[in-house]
């Protein structure tokens, strides 16, 4: 029997992907227009004090394309809390001009293909914990993508060896060291609770990268022979104060 | 030709899976609000009541992401028992605001891999009647997936004789008793009723194990070259005392 | 080349799935909703008459599921009778509170596999005409799914030899025959007319036996290679009569 | 390198089709509804007035089940031609009472598979500008179908060399010529204007040909081995003076 | 492990398909037509402006079939003055008139297959520039489809040695040269913008030369083998003084 690898789980993700209903926004009168922004920004307030106090962390992209206007991307210690978060958003009185297009559940994974040191558990490692439990960066750009694993006749990544599992994925991660200091990743696992088995989420300023990094890694046979993806979605940062002349009409 | 394994089977299954439409729900009068709250606190009441009888069982959870805000299991000795509760459900005044997202067909399955013992027929014995009419768990935590046995060139499950299968089973229970006392799982067959050809739904109090289960699995020979997966719905109990707080705008 | 099998054919066929629009169901008057269930039986028992007459036939079952609520299966002599009969429904009141979901449109057939006996052109028979215009079982339990012969790298149903067809066929009916007296089956032909390459529709008193028959012919060799499936559809039977109860709200 | 062949391309064509929305339809005050009628029979007047004077041609059937309820088949000489056809559907009154379902643009093709006689180019051939600028046929019955030829691991239409499909076609044709009287086709290419490379547009008096030519058809190693399809689409002759009837309620 | 080809990257690019909704334009009162038109009229000019300091470049295509009736092809520099665009026109008046039906993101690309000459970094060269910051052809007609290089079994691109890859896109780039001067390509890269790995716009003045070209090109190796294709999209050009014709109703 083929040996699964042992992941460390952080923070519960969810990735919230909606598109803007202008018509009906320019339908609305200015005081609800208004009073949707207002109460919003102060929904974005709760989240940056639950990011100041460490439990918990967010970011908001304006994404590009018809595949959606933008996408919240939700870091919470627990199920619940995140399920707290999608309910008091869909609450909203914007809400009511979103149209809700796409969603990814996951949760911060690291697997443990490596041998550990001097017998010491990683995930008790400081560093180890703030890559489980990461403030989301606030780059330019954004980049999410779901993907899976094949299996798929001779190209079946769950019938490999454990080791020659670990060595694609070395091989993987040296493609992903040329991009050091240009783009940040974090991968989500979400196996058993989404169809698609990992979400990938790139955070960069340097928008090209993002294109640069996921062709290149195209050519690793982690990716070649065993990479599935789904929809990519790409956006811009928006800040809490540049809502307003977003939506300004 | 190839054996087909006896299968035991008990009751009949609905998952039934809905969204809110909160626009619509914060737009009705508050008396129409408590009105549906109250009616469908009694059709909860009602199927507790079945419960309690052991004519039935059901559960409800709330879900999380975009796929669905609601899911309802519910188990019926006959079809048109569950029928009956579809139609109630659809006839209440809260399926005014609720849209449907899916739904799966099922019936509680056991397979008969290994041979009896001592001539008895295990469908004859109390724990095998308690396995296929189940009172379901209300753990904190639920997830569905369905899923089929793939006939794709050589990973052809339906090919394999019956002996292979059972050994493959027999593997795979393996993994799923490292998981006993932490996850409780119910199968449901659904071959002749719906495309996809059995529902897993799973129940645990710790959310995590549920994403450690379904990727440990995917190891398993039964799984990495004759598993297939349709969506991953995940979410959180929901009491029947929680809804109002929930659907309080 | 490889020689095709011979079909004879007979009353063509419609599948016509809906779910009802509860809501707008629900708001409309009480006159509008009394015409729109007289209207309809009316129309029922216009059917009825045509199937007294032989000439034609039909059922009508509530589904499970949200997949559909009712679905309506019509048999006519001609393209032309089964249009009407389409666009009678489609322009009736009830039509106006249902949606619809699938539609399969085929003709009763039945293949010339085995040689016949004695010179006699089977179609000329009296059973087989029976066969090809069969008044409909009104069972109370329906399973509808479609489904294909596939064409994929080496499970090819359409390179293989008549007689090597022939013979998966006769071993697949006779899984069949098991369930003689519990489970009445018709074939539609849907070539030409369909994507799905054929109808399958099962009646029977006792619903657990759809499952039964379908799980145990996928081990067949004619499944397990070479079947491909769409969508099943499960359904209770609904007389005339108690339509008014089923809209009752 | 594998050669292609040359191919003669005629009419550009638009297949349109549409489903009724008969609620909207029954809604209509009368005074809409004649007027509907009315300059839709002018519209398909201009078009018979085109046909007449051999500047393109048309037909208008009315499709059984829920795929459509009517299909326009348009032939024009420039693609500018086609699309102020179709704009001018879209802007007629009863456009507003049609939803669109499907559509598929192409033109005419035929292949210069087979050696030209005595050096003249089959293209500047009287009969064939007649087959690639034809007059459409008025049959009882229509079915079109999108379809494709399959790039799948050994089955590779394109890697064949164009001799081996010049006798693939050619055995494929023997097929087609049995139903010589029955049947009249027209073949439309797509490549590059659609994801289905050809469309097939079958004409009968006789619908059950139409199953019986593609069943039979199945069976030759061009469809079994390379032969891709998407939906089929059946209906029965609508003529301008009975387009008021169907549209009566 | 296999290299991968260097790319040098453009202009950020946009396709964006709507189709019109004629019947709530047709309901709009007159005043609102003409102020949706002058308005949209006046944002094309704007994209002119852009276009004449060459810091962008746009074109507008009416498309045939029901899959889209406009589609812009929007370049910019930068992904934030992308989105610029495409928020200026969902905050138009016109485009609540508009359905959203697809849209690609990708970024002008060549790719540098060839080794260098005189050690002179190809991307310096003025026409290089000119290549990945083009102005758009305004040519009668337009052809857009996504595409990507195949990874299933014995057929992956991605897994073939750099110097094949590059001596298959030769020979593909021969079947293009054929087509000089009828046909004008832009290349777009979106890996890691969008599921689809390139976008392929071609423009041309004879419509059938795009059926030609494509067809021609899909015997070439790089294509039967390697290449898989999403929808296609076909268009006659719209000039900013046609659109008040095209809606006028």
């Amino acid at each position: 029997m083929v040996e699964a690898v042992e992941t460390m789980d952080g923070w519960y993700s969810l990735h919230d992907l909606r598109t803007i209903d202008w018509t009906k926004w320019k339908e609305a009168p200015v005081h609800i227009q208004e009073k949707a922004i207002k109460e919003f920004q102060t929904l974005l307030s709760s989240w940056e004090s639950v990011e100041k106090n460490n439990e918990g962390s967010h970011c908001m992209y304006h994404m590009v394309g018809q595949k959606a206007d933008l996408m919240f991307m939700i870091l919470r210690p627990t199920m619940n809390e995140l399920a707290a978060v999608e309910t008091a958003l869909n609450k909203s009185v914007l809400a009511e001009f979103l149209v809700p297009t796409y969603s990814h559940l996951s949760v911060v994974e690291l697997a443990k293909y490596r041998p550990q040191k001097d017998g010491v558990d990683p995930e008790t490692l400081p560093e180890t914990q703030e890559r489980l439990k990461p403030i989301l960066p606030k780059c330019d750009h954004i980049s999410f993508y779901p993907m899976s694993r094949k299996r798929d006749g001779d190209d079946n990544w769950y019938t490999l060896e454990k080791d020659e599992r670990g060595k694609l994925l070395y091989e993987h991660s040296l493609t992903g060291r040329k991009y050091a200091g240009k783009i940040k990743q974090i991968i989500t696992g979400s196996i058993g609770f989404d169809k698609w088995e990992w979400g990938v989420t790139l955070f960069t300023d340097d928008v090209l990268q993002l294109k640069k990094i996921v062709y290149e890694m195209r050519f690793d046979t982690a990716t070649s022979r065993y990479g599935e993806f789904g929809e990519f979605f790409i956006g811009n940062y928006l800040a809490k104060e540049d809502v307003e002349q977003l939506l300004n009409v």
